[in-house]
């Protein structure tokens, strides 16, 4: 039989590991140049949620020391420079499968991450969330940070079918993270997802990247990013939305896409970060790509490189989930260093450097996906025969 | 903020660990009596793929050293004894998801396998592909080294959708695996992949193995490996395909089947390898199993082994698209020594040792799928008892 230990001795093992892991530093991994360099250990994991959100010290009530209400995850994270901290909005995914939001704070980006007393209570509608995910921070230039986020109700029109979800964008904003006003869904032609709140007003207008989308998990026909701009976000609605960046075939983009974080201003153009999606014999196949549109017009494409910019790796591959890589935050830095949020496989939080410079470097010069495979080899010739030359 | 360290010393970074996987020695892991003996490394994967083929070293166009046309994977290839060397055609996958065909050579088979100065152009049709890749070798009693590979086209009936995709069978030859001249597309009653052509003529004519199938991922109905002759292969063209080794239910090629690399001709029959697809609810699995057909008359299965030869273990059993053992390339040495080269989740390339005698006797003497669980008891009490008596 196991042992069991007394109450003290375990709660004193617990601490001593939760700890411990909290104090794990990080390092970069070797610099493959790519537009990132990847740091060596997840910076938030299910094991870094403070163990009184999960177990009851209470030794009367819980003499064996259980795990009350058990962590599965904690992943896809919004980020925002705040206080003078690191702060992530992290997707915490309790073991009844509802997610919530909670802010993990770290001096310096990279480790230390500790999540703040208690999680986000998010302001419920009249028509309640079953669940929410996945928030996009925006520091708005009307001085309101807003989360908009995904929201997920059972499909009423299918009552017998208890897999049947539908998908909207939900939408709140705060001065401190903590203290959260919740505004209408945005009303949209159809279901939304990846619903993104550009950090400036565009011609006067509050301006939204989409994914509209037919169906709940389906991109359906056609679709990729959208743009719309709106004058109002306490009651926003969309209508037909602009395609910015499509999917295409035979491309890391071909069966879905969505925008990532708010895209970064730099000299040179709006950066963003997006999540392509390609179907395999094992599922489906989430990886990261970049694009960078017009300083003058967000919604054009000024550069595209090609292929994925990060792609699942080593052990990230594998989680509840596997074979995903997405990001749904990333800081910039006043100095140009860029910090990038990105969970594995919907299960851990890792964080990876680059700056603006080199963000502009690499999707500036990275040639653009051409389409055909005898494309690629022409660039890749012409690359060879370049180095051979020097 | 990560250093940046200097061109010159970042370039030798790079190269060091670089020629440090190149180098690497390998050896056979321990031999469980299976039909082949796995090599503990694998022979070819994206870092191999030459550094000048990756990075631009034009310090002054990429002064950070950054990577400018990444490759996602090298697995799948073609195999063959060429110029003393053992020569693989791998399927070399950019950052773009385009796969192009790249010759690497070992002097001993087993590691030390390096690329080619530049990778194949392979010459493309009025209809030109968007990828091709999984091409098998074979030299043909001709005079001729066909390579046949899968060629894949955004299918013109469905515009909208873009993964929708039909598959063909390309086919070109060569004297030397560097110039290739392209022959037209196989022309067939449906989609084509996986087809194989046999290396000695039969009845006077060329002889395919082909896999008849309805959709692009869907074998479709009925279905399994095909068998077609005809008279020219500058015009390829086949009708109603024979099936030579069908699909069935609750076997390792209940979803799907495709042959192999060319088979092997020995004393007792053509030695077939090939690839069983089943489904699973984390999707596709796919492992190797082998097959014995008529000298006399080669579409005739004359020893089929219960199971498969090869499946997914360990490292192996993740990647791109996990699950995923595939081969289309084998060398049988004149001593009879086989190395077969599979590749591990449509990411990298593994060897493996076996013998034509060793294949044979595991062929013959493996007990055939006889189709019920009762009977899979049987065999085993048949064995049991036959050892307690010894």
């Amino acid at each position: 039989m196991i042992s069991s230990p007394d109450f003290d001795s375990r709660l004193a093992a617990l601490r001593a590991r939760h700890e411990a892991l909290l104090a794990q530093r990080n390092a970069p991994a070797f610099d493959e140049g790519g537009a990132f360099v990847r740091y060596e250990h997840p910076v938030l994991t299910a094991d870094h949620v403070p163990l009184d959100w999960r177990y009851d010290f209470d030794r009367a009530a819980n003499p064996r020391l259980l795990e009350r209400l058990g962590v599965e995850a904690a992943f896809n994270a919004g980020a925002i420079k705040f206080g003078g901290k690191y702060c992530v909005v992290a997707r915490v995914e309790g073991a009844d499968r509802k997610s919530f939001f909670a802010v993990a704070e770290s001096e310096n980006g990279v480790d230390g991450f500790r999540f703040r007393p208690e999680p986000i209570t998010m302001p419920e509608l009249d028509d309640p969330a079953v669940n929410v995910y996945d928030m996009r921070l925006t520091a708005h230039e009307d001085g309101w940070i807003y989360g908009v986020f995904c929201v997920e109700r059972h499909d009423p029109d299918r009552p017998g079918d208890p897999t049947a979800a539908v998908a909207a964008a939900g939408i709140a904003r705060t001065k401190d993270l903590d203290r959260w006003e919740r505004l209408p869904d945005l009303e949209s032609p159809g279901q939304q997802r990846n619903v993104v709140l550009h950090p400036e007003f565009v011609n006067g207008q509050y301006a939204l990247y989409t994914r509209p989308q037919d169906g709940f998990i389906d991109a359906g026909s056609g679709g990729g990013i959208g743009w719309a701009l709106l004058p109002d976000m306490s009651h926003a609605r969309v209508g037909a939305q602009k395609i910015i960046d499509a999917r295409a075939y035979h491309t890391v983009k071909e069966a879905k896409n969505g925008e990532g974080p708010a895209p970064i201003r730099s000299s040179r153009g709006w950066i963003h970060l997006a999540h392509g999606v390609r179907g395999t014999a094992a599922g489906l196949r989430y990886v990261l790509y970049m694009y960078v549109t017009a300083l003058d017009d967000p919604s054009r494409v000024i550069a595209a490189p090609g292929g994925g910019v990060l792609v699942p790796r080593g052990s990230e591959r594998v989680g509840d989930t596997s074979n995903v890589l997405f990001a749904n935050g990333w800081i910039a830095d006043p100095d140009g260093r860029v910090l990038l949020y990105y969970a594995s496989s919907d299960t851990r939080l890792h964080v990876a450097e680059s700056s603006v410079d080199r963000l502009l470097d690499w999707c500036f010069n990275t040639p653009p996906d051409r389409g055909r495979t005898a494309f690629s080899v022409e660039d890749r010739l012409a690359l060879i025969r370049k180095n051979r030359a020097l």
